[in-house]
This record gives C-alpha cells, structure tokens and sequence, in this order.
C-alpha cells in the first residue's frame, strides 16, 4: 500500500463586503479513478489526505471486497490521478455487481452499488446493556473534537468523521465528502482490524440513509452528528436498533432514536438557572 | 408530465440534553427509480417535492437528453417509487454513455455520467459586460431567502437552490441533496424555456467541482452560495470566467473568483466604524 497524501491546502485571494482583497485558504479537491484489477471501476473526487484508505473503505462498503485478505495491493499515483487495487482472487461478478446505482444523498460518495438494503438485514448490532453512552461521554467526546486542528477549521468546506472508543479518539478523517470521510474510516478499520461493537462514530454531516447503512455495515450502534437526520435515515436507524444523535454542539444535542442505548445526565432546564441577585 | 409531490416533512419524538421529550419535524428522504424507456437507469434519493422537474434536469444535466423535445412523458408514481420516462427517439448509445461513472462531493447526486468536463469546452457564458451584479443586488437576494419559508426552515437537513433575474427569485427548490436541487432548478428552466446567461443561481451547498459544471452547463455565469469552495470548483470558475461569491450571509460574503462580474459597494471596514463617545 502506497502512502501517497497530496497537499490539502490552497491559497486564492478573495474580495470581501469591506472591499478587502485578501488571502484565504480553500480545501484541495482531486479526481481519483479507481481500477480494480485494470477495470476502471469510479472516479472519486477527493481531498487526498488518505487515498489508499478511502479507496480501500470505499470499496469495503460498496461490498466489493469482503476481507482485507481480498486485497493484494493498493497503488495510487496522483500524477495520474489514479488508483491500481489488485485483488488475490478478483471480484466475483463485478460487472452485475456495479450494474445498479443508487444515487444517494452523499457529499462525496453519492452512489451505492446494488441493492445496500439487502446487506441490512444480515447486520446485527450489539444489544443495548453492551453499548450504550452517557451524556458526559457525549460531552467529552465532542469537546476533543472541538480541540483538534483539521483542514475544516483552516479552510472550511469538508466533511470530519471521527471514531471514538469511549472517549477517546481512535481515527479521525476529513474529505470534501463525507462520504470519503467515512469510507476512510472504514478502510482504517479493516487495517488495523478494528470492530465498530463498541465503538463510537462521529460525523460533521447529516444523517441520511446511506450514512446510517455505511455505520451499520461498520457495525457502529452509535452515530453522533454536528447535523441533522432525514426521515429514512430515523427508520433505518430505528430498525437496526441504532442510536442517532444530532445537532450536536456544546453541551446541547438531539437524541432522534435509540433512546435505550443513552444515559441522559439531564442539564438544568433554561427555565431552572439560577438568577443572579440584584443589588440596590 | 405527472404533478406526484409528496409530504415533505414527518414529526418525531427527540430526547434533548435537558433530558425534555418533544417532537420535532424532519425532512422526507425517498428512493426514486428513474427508468428511461423502460430500461433502469439510476435511483435517486430525493424529499420529493417536484420529482418530475427533478428527472427531467437530471437527465439534461447529464447530458442524456438535449432538448424538452426530446422526452415524450415523464410519469412518477410514489406507489412503486418509480418514474417512468419515454423519450421521442430514445437516448442514443445509453449504455456506454452510462458506463463511466464519477462519484462527485455532491450531496444527493454524487455522479456525473461520462466526462462531464469534456462539455466544459463547449461553454461559452456571457462576457462580463453583459453579465453583472452589484454589492446591493447580491443583498437583496440574499434578503429574498432570509424572508421566505422552507422545508430548511421547519425541518432543517435539506439543501436549498434558487435562480434569480436581478433581484427577483424566479424559482426556488429544496432537497436532502443540493444536486437534486440544482437539477429540479435545470428541469424548471428547460420547461419554461429560461436561459441562464442574465441569472444568478444560489445555492446553500459548497461549491464543488460538479456543482460549478453544472451552473455552467445551466449557462448562468454568477453563483452565490451560503457556504465555501474547493480547490477544483474555484479553478473551473476561474476557467469559464464565471463569478463565484460564498459565505454569503446577512451584509457578508467572499468573491471568490471573477471580481470583473462585480460593483463593489463596500461596506465600511470594521475599524472605520464610529465610535460612540464616553461621558465622563
């Protein structure tokens, strides 16, 4: 596996209301096309921090490869924008495989191979006495995140995600979708042969269907977002037994399903704060 | 052409960090299977709101059709999920043209069939004469949006698109993903025979590479959006000669590229405001 990260950053000048010329940092954004055993499988458009996990990720979650063992090597080369995976044993049927798209709600990876609503009834995630969160984890979890540096906070306009073991930050992954963002993840876990069962996953984006299928195929039971959820990412999350918090900030959040999994450590009500006296 | 909108909004009980059980509306997201002359094509996740002006511009901007003429019906039926277009003559060579595919950064259609860049070539949008708006007409579109209701504004998690002569909004869509905005925009203007060249798009979604082809595909030569750039959306701009303005807010944004599309009226710099006189 190559390690082939490419700058992440550009400067361009802008004009501003005051009239202002200045300098401003942009996110990179970059085609990577895919070949999978030669096949030229899809182009990814990409920040470019880490292609071979994303590609690896990506190809996990589109159910293209199954194991890491399915992967001989992964090869990519920016100065053509490409991506060489070679399989040990090749992608069975990948041509019927890739036939049917699904055109998803996705920032970065807007497309689904086949039908990802079979794989879910073939997922079953871990009970709510064995995962579960509290609302202090919750807390702590969303002020590491507000202390790291990222690409976001310099350039704006990526997608993070984040997975959390308790409390503490596992792997962290930015992209100009947050669909790249996820499928990174998935690709450092199925490296380094982490299991989502007791895992905790973050996403700066909003929690449609195919965000909720990708954290059940990674096997995640709670998904917290700085966002907000669609209708058919609360059903899928509610049927698979997921827990989905949303508008998550600074000591505030919406839990939208999975209440049974959470420990709420209940903030005073804004009615209940105290009043401050007033001399004289 | 069919009118099959569908509820765009549901109601759900959330759990807050007061530990307070309320409920809460969220936005619709469903599947819908576009087939083209009976054969699948793609399935597209949308809240629903103007499916059939949502096929349409999808299929334009993805180049399979050309003209209105040459769809013959567009039938949506949220029964099946499904909508069913006849062409006149059929879409030449859909297969290959179908092959290639690119999952872009966009939110709800991450994928342009074909090289959608090759058609970039092909654009010629008015010079910067002809095409123009000024700092008072870029606020009072902005002044337009801030007033009116959405599904963004109830629910939140939906991405908004509007296209504006001057500083009258002609049309305005919403959907879980800007793509599918922009291409019911598209659908809109192929209906009512609009041009884009004397029109300004906004959008709330960044401005990618693929959201940049499309406004120029669409011929409008000036993008507002809400949010910021990459890298690739600002060298497409740069290329066509369009002019890009985000984080647009209340007296606020960033011109990102074509400063020569833009009257500046500035507005006085922070450190030039009038300082109130102490007593005493």
């Amino acid at each position: 596996m190559t390690h082939a990260g490419a700058p992440l950053l550009r400067s361009i000048e802008i004009l501003d209301q005051h009239g202002t010329r200045r300098s401003l940092q942009i996110p990179a954004e970059r085609p990577l096309t895919v070949f999978i055993d030669k096949r030229e499988l899809v182009t990814l458009m990409t920040l470019g921090a880490r292609p071979e996990l994303l590609v690896l990720g990506y190809l996990l979650n589109q159910r293209l490869i199954d194991r890491l063992e399915d992967v001989q090597a992964i090869s990519v080369d920016w100065d053509v924008d490409a991506a060489a995976v070679s399989t040990r044993a090749g992608v069975v049927d990948l041509q019927a495989r890739t036939a049917r798209r699904t055109v998803t709600t996705g920032c970065g990876q807007g497309t689904v191979f086949g039908d990802a609503q079979e794989a879910l009834d073939a997922i079953r995630l871990p009970d709510a006495r064995a995962a579960r969160i509290t609302q202090g984890q919750l807390y702590a979890l969303l002020d590491t995140l507000r202390q790291r540096d990222s690409v976001h906070r310099r350039a704006g306009s990526v997608h993070g995600c984040a997975l959390f073991k308790g409390t503490r930050m596992l792997v962290f992954a930015e992209d100009v979708g947050r669909h790249n963002a996820i499928d990174t993840i998935a690709g450092w876990m199925l490296v380094h042969g982490v299991d989502g069962a007791n895992k905790v996953f973050f996403t700066t984006g909003r929690l449609t269907s195919e965000m909720v299928i990708k954290a059940a195929q990674m096997g995640v039971p709670i998904v917290v977002s700085r966002n907000g959820v669609t209708a058919m990412g609360h059903d899928l999350a509610t049927r698979l037994g997921m827990s989905l918090f949303g508008r998550a900030g600074n000591r505030h959040f919406l839990c939208y399903t999975g209440f049974e999994r959470f420990d709420a450590e209940p903030e005073p009500a804004p009615d209940a704060h105290p009043v401050r006296a007033v001399s004289g």
